[in-house]
């Protein structure tokens, strides 16, 4: 097992079942809460149970997917708690991935203004992304991660046998924040995962401790994102959109899918402006398109992609906020480009 | 003008309008947003612009009263946010009484994670009561402040001229927190006030600062509500109570009002746990009989009354948590009373 620390939790990764019961045991709770999807109650519920022992505790499910975090959803965990009548003095464990863990987190976060949590995420996406960083919440008129707050888990417990139960698109997906903190922060180690040929037989564990411990640094140095945090974002402007915009269609994107996009683009736009070569875009392209394909973006939708990039959180007033590579392993943040560019980005994907 | 220091905010009490505009200078802020509601965009708005001359704003109007201290009236200000493209640096200025502080700084504090508020309490129960703490929220399926957060905002400017725009009904809801400051804590302070024979003709700043130290000073020692900062919850388990059971009838009571009642039950209590003498159980009911006379109580309610109990948030486990008076001016902390006594608390209540 290793053991990540920050400055009020640890993220413990690997076989973490004592560490998580000496944690319990200390903490004398009155209740346990664990929330579940029903993907997790079903695969990694027995586990989680079989592995602790833990016999007494509530279980709230909520269905699974994006589309559900939402207010509606929190209104439903907010009254499962006051019917079970969990007191502040309980802890709420999120069994899950992004989904789960966010609105989790949100909810215990403002139940009774807040009880204590922990994370426990099952997929790859929020094992190396959203288990750092206490930025919780949930999507809100078609606004993704619109409303929340910033709060640190209790502790984060990732146990990698989880991503046994995981679909390969859900193994690919988590990928994609992978690459990203590889292509921000660290040649040496995008280098490292564009060398991984098949993702069923990584041995995963190897990697997610790098990738966290990148994700560590840049969040430790800026915990509210004022400032460098905003490294985090390369391919996120235009890929929420792309995941905003597919979000309540027939095919939506999975997060890492929507990212993966964006990052094209946006590594184009680092091109563009000047910083990053052709050389290196070729190469990130080439690499991305192989493991991810193309997503179907029509050129009648550019203009609600911009309204979505518009209303981004990342940006200060009206400008369109991004961050850029200036090589494959370091970025720049604060960089806005104009509409008639972003454009051009996506004319860009289309045209791949 | 009057200055207390927080430890991360300060609260300007007087004729605080130069000391609001420094500071909105000083920030810079992307947007102003002011959150009102019919009563204050009617009678404070117009008093706000005129001394601070602000002209560039965007206002927010939410019907007034407790009953839409609701998620259904957070989603309308977080969508007119987005309406608004309000971004992360941009300030809200909740303008109003309890419910427009807490409702508008729960929203801020949520909003694209957070951004800024100032508190321009209008009522006195905001000035001498939720402007000090912290503490944000909204009621959540008839229980009061279940969903809500921690937060600081940025200052609290209190002007104590907006009281003249209240009712008398109104001026004696947030006397009822300051009877319960100086019962808690300050015997002079209960005497001072015991002598105020007529609202309207009251120099309420001179009460008010005096009220807001003591709440300081059991705020800061305890932010977090671990231990001695319940003692601000005299009154308020009964009394939350009795408040929630009138919100949705016919005849809803203000929050001082359902205190007021509830400050008798409790020190009925207190008494009964042979603390307080009898002497003060008397003095305090006759005083608090004469300001408030009684709320109508219906003994096939007290069941509906201790299942509301038992949901607060100051309890822990199944047992309900009271704070009791030992004398005028001093109180204890975390007391468990068994049902038996809390309904001969109502009982006692009932049959003054």
């Amino acid at each position: 097992m290793e053991r990540i620390r920050l400055a009020d939790y640890d993220i413990f990764v690997g076989v973490v079942w004592e560490a998580f019961n000496n944690l319990l045991e200390a903490s004398r709770y009155s209740k346990i809460v664990v929330l579940v999807d029903e993907n997790t109650k079903e695969h990694c519920l027995p586990i989680f149970l079989a592995k602790t022992g833990i016999r007494a505790f509530e279980l709230i499910e909520i269905p699974s997917g994006e589309i559900h975090k939402n207010i509606e959803s929190c209104k439903f965990i907010w009254q499962q708690m006051i019917d079970l009548q969990v007191d502040r003095n309980a802890v709420m464990i999120n069994l899950g991935g992004g989904v789960i863990g966010d609105m989790g987190g949100f909810c215990a976060s403002t139940y009774k203004r807040g009880i204590d949590f922990i994370q426990i995420p099952t997929t790859l996406l929020s094992q190396v992304d959203s288990s750092i960083g206490g930025k919780l919440g949930i999507d809100f008129k078609g606004v993704k991660n619109s409303i929340g707050l910033f709060k640190n888990p209790k502790a984060v417990f990732i146990f990698p046998d989880f991503l046994k139960t995981l679909s390969t698109r859900e193994i690919r997906s988590g990928f994609a924040e992978m690459i990203k903190h590889g292509l921000i922060a660290d040649t040496k180690i995008w280098k490292e995962l564009t060398g991984i040929e098949d993702f069923e037989n990584t041995a995963w564990e190897d990697h997610i401790v790098p990738s966290l411990n990148i994700k560590k640094q840049v969040v430790e140095a800026d915990p509210f994102e004022k400032n460098v945090r905003k490294k985090l974002n390369f391919g996120h402007t235009i890929g929420h959109a792309f995941e905003s915009l597919a979000l309540h269609t027939k095919h939506p994107l999975l997060h890492g899918e929507a990212i993966a996009a964006g990052m094209i683009c946006e590594t184009w736009l680092s091109m563009k402006n000047g910083n990053l070569s052709e050389e290196a875009l070729n190469e990130v392209v080439t690499f991305v398109l192989k493991k991810y394909g193309k997503i179907e973006v029509a050129s009648k939708s550019f203009s609600a992609l911009l309204d979505l990039m518009k209303n981004d959180k990342k940006n200060e007033g009206s400008a369109i906020n991004f961050t850029l590579l200036t090589q494959t392993g370091d970025a720049m943040v604060n960089h806005t480009c104009d509409e008639k560019l972003i454009v051009e980005s996506l004319e860009y994907y289309t045209q791949l």
